[in-house]
């Protein structure tokens, strides 16, 4: 049967940068081979340095995105701790359902969506969290909110409070800085600006978290202490088996950071700022509006307003069987008044700014 | 850098099928195309196939084998719940930490390690406990246990008591009919006798499982009420996206699958029967004891004592550098005195029977 090839213009996942890809069918290591644990380790340091940190405990979780939020909750939530959640997207709800789940007392800071994060409100929800939570790059409304203003404002107000940011959108795709930020938890998935296959949840924890970690959690999967025994070395230096690390994934994104790296981050956020501006007045010249407040649009996800009399549905379907190119419809109460169009990693380029631009322009007679 | 390439005749990850690795390799699918979920469909019919039930939940989850473990416990023990684990390796050592993590009364039933279980003993532990939890195939001994034999005796005894059987390393390596056994919920890994890379734990649920699964579950990524709802479509037939699923992994492991069933899982198993036959004569004509006990051997995973005055490490690096080969020490106290050779998947081969036992010959001066 043919394969099916498609441009992966939606929230994610998106094509893959060619270095990852060989990444991937490049011959299998085993977990614990010492060229495998030289890579592992290579990769802890590309990750912290597309993160801006210098965390020692960085590292890819053997799951997707989603497992990075889990992860962060269940190791350093305890029950009854308050917890504020700065929502203004799906992920931001999400990370309210997991909190409690564990146990925490949530308290939630609701915004509208496409908006982003009020640093006061924040502030002004609780006096002395154990934690307080914030999507950096919102997946699901295009928006992006200023962590380092949340993180200096919590630091200066409080030593106590742990800040966690919700990177998946965001790593690889703009220059972030987490140590100066004072963001002491993040978690991110590989499938978007990272320009790699979905499959693993990139991680990182300061010392001063680490310090306040669960000793015990319920999770065995995702209990740090055990993987960090794999990753990082035990307190006798060696390293324990825990699980059996996806290590095709972990090839793959060690390959695709390479490549990031290799360009350099400035340079990689510059051509995505390139080709979302492009893509963004590309679509207003096409009279269409876009979702996310202005000022605070990601350049690697645009959401743009469904014109009032189009069927969402149809056109995304056009333009995956005519052309061969996914985009995303809306989450959320958005499903059907939002689409949402990704540039992100190896699709963060003119060439694809045009092709979308024409199918588009065409599937809608504009 | 020239990349390595490692024959892996360890406890897994195993080499791939050359299908899965194109299916890896593959242009990328998103998670919602509906060629992905025609292709994720296909995939648990070919579970089903290889696993001989009909379970309609059945699906890989996003993670490797372990969290198959993970997922079976928070879905489907409450605080308190009595289950009894039979212990007779590493795996069902696990089993105990991860059920006493989730609140239940865990009875365990030891066993010397390298042993099958004890049915009997097992049955005898408990007179009617919630669950009864036994690993297939034990990755640490190289010993398979009779799951029929449990299984048709937990079901003549009680309607009430669930079977979970680990089947990490005996799926896509011998046959397998959990449902004509009576087990309830399975979960396995892709990287031994699938053929495809880390990353992946399939898992099967029964219908009468199913209806006493925990409705909330501490865990939201492993939530199976809410992945179901992606996986087979919700109560409104609908797919509900819960997480970005692993998509180049599917599609390897839908590769691997195919290539299995082209073969005929009578006739792969045949073959890994045929090769660890060769590879147990082999060393024991070059004088080596086996583990296990004779009679309970798995074909696809061999364990061999380490001879006296033989410093494991020293051997073990010795194949990798010299040959390229790759095969496990012991887990748990036998560390340093079990070897685990593994032919699992694509590498159940004469011709790595021939390689491993001549290099081995070698090193050992035999």
């Amino acid at each position: 049967m043919a394969l099916v090839e498609r441009s992966l213009l939606g929230p994610g996942p998106s094509n893959t940068y060619p270095e990852a890809t060989a990444g991937l069918a490049a011959p299998l290591l085993g977990h614990l081979d010492p060229d495998f644990l030289a890579m592992l380790d290579e990769t802890g340091n590309r990750l912290r340095a597309v993160w801006g940190t210098e965390n020692l405990r960085t590292l890819p979780l053997s799951g997707t995105g989603s497992i990075g939020m889990e992860a962060a909750f269940v190791n350093f939530v305890r029950p009854g701790d308050v917890v504020v959640v700065a929502v203004n997207g799906l992920f931001g709800e999400r990370m309210c359902d997991v909190a409690d789940r564990y146990g925490a007392e949530v308290v939630r800071v609701d915004h509208p969506w496409g908006q982003p994060v009020d640093v006061q409100r924040v502030l002004d929800a609780h006096p002395s969290p154990a934690l307080v939570a914030a999507v950096h790059a919102e997946t699901s409304t295009g928006a992006r909110s200023d962590l380092k203003h949340l993180g200096t404002a919590l630091r200066e107000r409080d030593e106590r409070t742990l800040l966690l940011a919700d990177c998946v959108t965001s790593i690889g795709g703009e220059e972030i800085a987490l140590d100066d930020w004072g963001v002491d938890i993040a978690y991110a998935g590989t499938q978007k600006c990272l320009g790699v296959a979905p499959g693993l949840a990139p991680f990182t924890v300061s010392e001063r978290a680490w310090q306040r970690r669960v000793e015990r959690p319920t999770t065995w999967y995702l209990d740090l202490g055990l993987i960090g025994n794999y990753v990082t070395g035990g307190s006798s230096g060696g390293r324990a088996y825990h699980h059996t690390a996806p290590t095709a994934m972990v090839a793959s994104l060690h390959a695709g950071l390479g490549r990031i790296l290799d360009e350099g981050m400035p340079a990689v956020a510059a051509r995505h700022r390139e080709a979302g501006a492009a893509l963004q007045d590309g679509l207003r010249e096409m009279g269409l509006e876009l979702f996310a407040s202005e000022g605070h649009r990601l350049s690697q996800l645009t959401s743009v307003v469904v014109p009032e009399g189009v069927n969402s549905g149809d056109v995304r379907k056009r333009l995956l069987t005519d052309y061969d190119i996914e985009i995303g419809g809306g989450a959320g109460q958005y499903a059907n008044s939002v689409w949402r169009i990704g540039l992100m990693g190896h699709n963060a380029r003119l060439d694809r700014v045009e092709m979308l631009l024409g199918a588009l322009k065409r599937v809608l007679g504009r």
